[in-house]
C-alpha cells in the first residue's frame, strides 16, 4: 500500500495527515502551499482537478475528499482499529457522524471561509450569517451529544470521527465564537491534542497555534 | 434484520426507500408528511432530534442521514452488489462521490430549498444564489464524469451513489436548469427511471411528477 499525500498546513488535509502519523503507516506528504495558490497550479490540478486539498493518492489513484479518504483508511488499515468494525452496534452511528460532519458542519466552514470567492462578493456576508448560526447550532449539538464524560465522539473509542471534528473545531480559532467556549468540546479538544500524534503533526506542518501549550 | 424507514414523499427520504424496495428485504414504511409539518410532532423528534426525514430505525436504533443509510445498507447487505467491495479498486471512488453528493450538492440543495427557514429571510437570496451556482457546477461535473458512454457513476455497475444522485437530480426539475438540461445527465436520469424499482418507488410514494411516461 502506498499513500502520497498533498496537503497544505492546517488545512482540509490535517485530519487525514493526523490519522497516517497515528496509524504509523508509511507515506509521503507533499506541501501544497495554498496561500501561495500552488492548489491551482496545472500540474496539481491534474491530481485534483477542483484545485483543492487534500489528495491523497492511493497506490498511484488520486483520491479526494477529506471524509472519504478517512473512512477508507479505516477500512484498509481495519487492524488500527479507528472505525467501528462492520457489524457491530456503533458501525451506524460511526457512518452517521462522518456524514454529519462531512455535510453540515464542513460545508459551512466553507462558507465562512469561502463566501466572497466561491460566489458573489454582495452576498458573502448573508452566507457567512447562515454559516455561522449552522456552526453555533453543530457545536451546540456535538457538546451534547459528548456530555460531561465522553471522551470521544463514537463508542467511546478513538475513530476518523475524532480526527475529522478535531479539524473543524481547530478553524473556529478566530471566529466570533471558539468551540473552546463550549465546556464540553474543550474538555475534549485539551484530551485530543494531547495525544503524540497531534503534537507530531503539528510540528510537521509547522503550525504553532491551537494547541494545548498555547491555546 | 429489521427496518422501520420514516420517509416523506419525495423528500431525502427517496433514496433509502429506493434502496429497500431494489433490495427486496422486508421493511416496514412510515410516512411523515413534511408538507404538514408532521417532522415536528413530539414522537418524530424523539426518533429525529433534528426533526427531518428520513429515519430509518434498525433493529430498533433510529439513524439518520440519507447517504449514511445507503452506505450502511449496502454494508449490512453486501450481496446486493449495491457497493463496490472492500479492497477493490472502485471502493475509494465509491467513497468519494457518496461523500461528494453529501457534502456538496446536498447542502446546496437545503440552501436553495430552506435558506429563508435556516437563515434570515432577508439574507436568503443571496444564499440561494450561491446554491444555484455550485449546484450548477456539480451538474457540469457530474455530466463530465458520466461522458456518453457510463450507465453509472461507479465502477460501471449500479450502487447507491446512483439513487442518491438521482433523487438530488429529481429536486431540480422546477429550478432555473434542471438536471434533465445537461444531455448525459438526462440520458442516465432516464435509463435509471426505467427500472421496476424506481417506479414501484413512485407508486409507493404517491409520486406522479417526473418519471419517464411525463416528464
Ligand atoms: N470537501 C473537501 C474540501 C476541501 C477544501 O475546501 N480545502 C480547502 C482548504 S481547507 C482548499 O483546498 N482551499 C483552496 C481553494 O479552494 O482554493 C474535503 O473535505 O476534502
Ligand atoms: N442531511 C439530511 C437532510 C435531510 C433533510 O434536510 N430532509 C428534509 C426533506 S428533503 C426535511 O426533512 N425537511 C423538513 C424540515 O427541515 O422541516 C439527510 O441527507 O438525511
Amino acid at each position: 500500500m502506498s499513500y502520497v499525500l498533498y496537503y497544505s498546513p492546517g488545512a482540509a488535509s490535517m485530519a487525514v495527515h493526523w490519522m497516517l502519523i497515528e496509524m504509523g503507516v508509511a507515506f509521503e506528504a507533499r506541501l501544497v502551499d495554498i496561500d501561495a495558490g500552488q492548489q491551482h497550479d496545472p500540474a496539481y490540478r491534474q491530481l485534483n482537478p477542483s484545485g483543492r486539498v487534500p489528495t491523497l493518492v492511493v497506490d498511484g489513484t488520486p483520491c479526494h475528499e477529506s471524509a472519504a479518504l478517512l473512512m477508507l483508511l479505516a477500512e484498509r488499515h481495519a487492524d488500527a482499529g479507528l472505525a467501528p468494525q462492520p457489524g457491530t452496534p456503533e458501525r451506524a452511528a460511526w457512518f452517521e457522524m462522518m456524514v454529519y460532519l462531512a455535510n453540515t458542519v464542513l460545508p459551512a466552514m466553507r462558507d465562512w471561509f469561502y463566501a466572497d470567492v466561491d460566489g458573489d462578493a454582495e452576498g458573502a456576508q448573508a452566507v457567512r450569517a447562515l454559516a455561522r448560526r449552522r456552526l453555533e447550532e453543530a457545536w451546540d449539538r456535538l457538546d451534547a451529544h459528548l456530555g460531561a464524560t465522553h471522551e470521544y465522539l463514537i463508542g467511546g473509542k478513538l475513530s476518523t470521527a475524532d480526527f475529522l471534528a478535531v479539524m473543524l473545531m481547530r478553524w473556529t480559532r478566530n471566529m466570533p465564537r471558539p468551540a473552546l467556549g463550549w465546556p464540553n468540546l474543550a474538555r475534549y479538544i485539551r484530551s485530543l491534542r494531547a495525544m503524540p500524534s497531534f503534537i507530531e503533526l503539528n510540528v510537521r506542518e509547522g503550525l504553532t497555534e491551537w494547541r494545548n501549550e498555547n491555546e
